[in-house]
């Protein structure tokens, strides 16, 4: 190896020890911060994420991949992708002038604590003013890259590198007429009952549940662990140390179950990146996609799938037979997939989650090109969803004000959560022509075929492929939405009747 | 402020940074890590406190800190002190060479794992090589300062500055003396029984009821947190975050209540510095043997008192009626309090304790002066314990082998552990005079005007005062060993009717 390579692979190994590190700090903020520290905590993090962008910025950098990249130019060799990866974080990092870091943190925060009280009270108005700032931030952080062919691309490349916007748009437009369609015949088809899924359960129970079930899917506790917080979330501070976090609702009980699952299907992906590419550039889940194709996939595919349901009912009955009283396998399987158009994006089932994030999208392109003005942003949001899925949002905490993403400046991401569903379908198609008995598999619960297929195609790659490039070598094709329609109306025919 | 100031006040605040980042990613270490995690945190680790000692001895820090010190000279401001705190700090941290703290790192992370081995199979010899390794660097170390009245005060100033070694071997040769003959005494004396305190006792009663011990001394829950480790400590993140840990062991259940004590002890002094020494070097306790005096004082002076035992005893002998079957407060108490030689530091009586640490003091200055050779270790630490306690090791493990810091290449810092008992006992002098009611106040569970006392005299103070300086200011005397000789006498008469 090239003294080079040698001195940029010691660089960037110190950079990804000082991200775990802030990883560290973050999941301890969310998980053990007693009630005064954060202040503190948060001098400690902005302190480490200054040098950390000093590091990755520095001139010696530079230099060093400039030199590297005609060296590996041609070759696909991992110290190839490598140099790939660590220049386009390169190129990013260093046109964004480190000023406008520092006044996006201030802005972000201010914007993070008012959005917070403006939710409380549910009046979109007091949060106006910081999202107009959040947004005038956005469109600079646009302008320091080279003019794309869609403004928004610059934003989306940061999730899913490659992505443009003109695809994404294309393939959610099919997508919407076929998923409106889809809710309409749901909503006229005799109702399914989950009144049970809404008893009182116990909290400990459904935790141990939890990770029981986790467990037998390969979350590999000896690396890794689930801790309480807030919200249920994955953070990686190695391979070898994967966590995740979860909570229980006492309102909606058995969402511990897949939430759990869910935060699973991402750790096990980081747990299965190859270990040659732990502290370089190419560690770590590819995109936000195709992370969220993992966790969707474990969440729903399987956790929300008939074969699970009768794998792991009689389990669940044992724990809980008050509450599943009169319930059976294929009984808790419909409850636990009711369609129901609803005005929360983390709460909605799987017809409608789509359409969500579909909303998101226009109103973040119209915003970023004006074409939506900000204080006419609640009329929009409460019009688009009459017409998505028929429901007037009573207030703004119940809709524009309902997700955090924008005042912690987070445009560009919504997109991929869709995105994710799409691709966790096509993998499934690809997986079960690979593995011609996956549901009797599943009944039986053996886990371990679907998730090796999952390592070899997927985990063990890092971020060595671009996310379109890993999708068409391993299923033949880029992101699309047929093989997810196709699931959909599959699922939802057999539990409906359509 | 001067603008120099300011600079030098930006920098010292991005270590303090630091040294906080990285004392999350060790308390995380040992409280969370899951089984694999070690390898990834130990790097993550290390590039830190590279990055930290880079920035400690950086060629700007130096120089701010010599006009600064030429313009702060003779002041007694807080800014006076900080400089001359960073400058002590400076000097040491560049005087010695990057490459040897490398090499350190190597050698004592390599006698570690040989150490656990060696204390596994209580075999001595297989240590012996890599202590040998130790012991040169250790001679190393003290090679890069000037040359001092004895080269242990090179050792001792880092854990107590301003300490001289001569002054405590003077200390200590009176101390033994005493101890060693009132052991004697109460040897001779009718035993204690105390067989109730090894029965079975609940995990989470215990532990529940440490917190409510330590909740009601003043430890302040909001800004501090109780988790489960292998071994109890205390590590601060900011005033604002200052966590214990603790364990259950269950031959030795009531233990946890006395280490929670302990380190609560720890912990108030951490909480009460003052707010305006955070991110500076006047933050935290100023010296080992003050902090130890605060953790001891409310482990022993406090929570093994009679006024203690008296206040507390019913609310024990509610949680464990069984136990606790024909105790009473005072028979607890002289349980609590039961002298006996024994081969263990951590666990040894207020009584016998500072003899375990003489020993390991002349057994340092012997290495450090070639005038024990390693290979006879084991032969004279036998024979001191037989002459300090009259007893003799049966094997290596509960002999030389016992304790970890030498592995791990800490020289000179067992003997603050006996300071820290002694100043416990000065202050506690010095606290009855001014608190003429404290038996009566600790009997009716009022313990604020004692806290506030320390506070007040000690804590408030932070680096801002040299040990030996505060100890004189709060006193008006050096360290001695008079008082703690008084303390013992008076609580061992009165037990066992000397």
């Amino acid at each position: 190896m090239s003294q080079k390579l040698n001195q940029l692979k010691k660089i960037l190994g110190e950079i990804a020890d000082l991200n775990h590190a802030e990883s560290v700090l973050g999941w301890d903020q969310q998980v053990n911060l007693p009630p005064k520290g954060g202040e503190a905590r948060g001098q400690q993090l902005a302190t480490l994420g200054r040098i950390t962008h000093e590091k990755s910025t520095s001139h010696e950098v530079g230099i060093l991949l400039d030199e590297l990249k005609n060296e590996y130019a041609g070759s696909d060799s991992d110290d190839a992708a490598l140099i790939r990866v660590a220049a386009r974080n390169y190129d990013k990092a260093t046109r964004v002038p480190a000023e406008f870091v520092a006044e996006q943190s201030i802005v972000t925060t201010a914007a993070f604590e008012t959005w917070v009280q403006a939710k409380g009270k549910s009046d979109f108005s007091i949060f106006r003013p910081h999202l107009e700032k959040v947004v005038d931030l956005v469109k600079k952080y646009v302008s320091f890259f080279p003019p794309a062919d869609h403004p928004y691309d610059v934003l989306l490349d940061n999730y899913e590198p490659g992505m443009k916007t003109a695809e994404v748009q294309e393939i959610f437009g099919s997508l919407r007429t076929k998923q409106v369609e889809l809710i309409k015949q749901i909503s006229s088809a005799k109702q399914v009952k989950g009144d049970f899924l809404h008893k009182k359960y116990n909290a400990k129970k459904v935790w141990d549940l939890s990770e029981i079930i986790i467990g037998r899917f390969g979350y590999d506790f000896s690396r890794g662990r689930q801790d309480k917080a807030a919200h249920p979330f994955e953070t990686t501070f190695s391979i070898n140390d994967v966590r995740i976090t979860n909570r229980f609702e006492p309102d909606n009980p058995l969402a511990t179950l897949f939430s759990s699952m869910h935060e699973a299907g991402h750790a096990m992906y980081e747990q299965g990146i190859n270990p040659a590419y732990e502290r370089t550039p190419l560690e770590g889940g590819v995109s936000s996609a195709i992370h969220e194709s993992q966790s969707r996939m474990w969440e729903n595919l399987v956790g929300r799938s008939l074969p699970f349901c009768e794998l792991f009912f009689p389990e669940i009955k044992k724990i809980f037979p008050s509450q599943m009283d009169s319930v059976n396998a294929r009984s808790f399987y419909k409850a636990i997939n009711k369609v129901e158009p609803s005005f929360i994006r983390v709460n909605a089932d799987e017809a409608t989650y789509n359409l969500h994030v579909m909303l998101r999208l226009e109103l973040e392109i119209g915003m970023l090109t004006n074409k939506v003005v900000i204080k006419d942003l609640p009329d929009i949001w409460n019009a688009k969803m009459r017409d998505y899925l028929g429901i007037t949002p009573p207030d703004d905490t119940h809709g524009v004000l309902q997700d955090v993403h924008w005042s912690s400046g987070l445009f560009g991401y919504f997109p991929t959560y869709a995105l994710g569903n799409l691709v966790s379908a096509q993998l499934w198609e690809k997986i079960n022509e690979d593995i011609k008995d996956l549901d009797a598999q599943i009944r039986r619960g053996k886990f371990d075929s679907l998730l090796g297929w999952l390592h070899e195609k997927i985990h063990i790659h890092g971020h060595k492929y671009d996310p379109q490039d890993l999708i068409q070598k391993v299923t033949g094709s880029r992101i699309d939405s047929a093989a997810y329609i196709r699931y959909l109306t599959k699922k939802f025919s057999d539990i409906y009747g359509l």
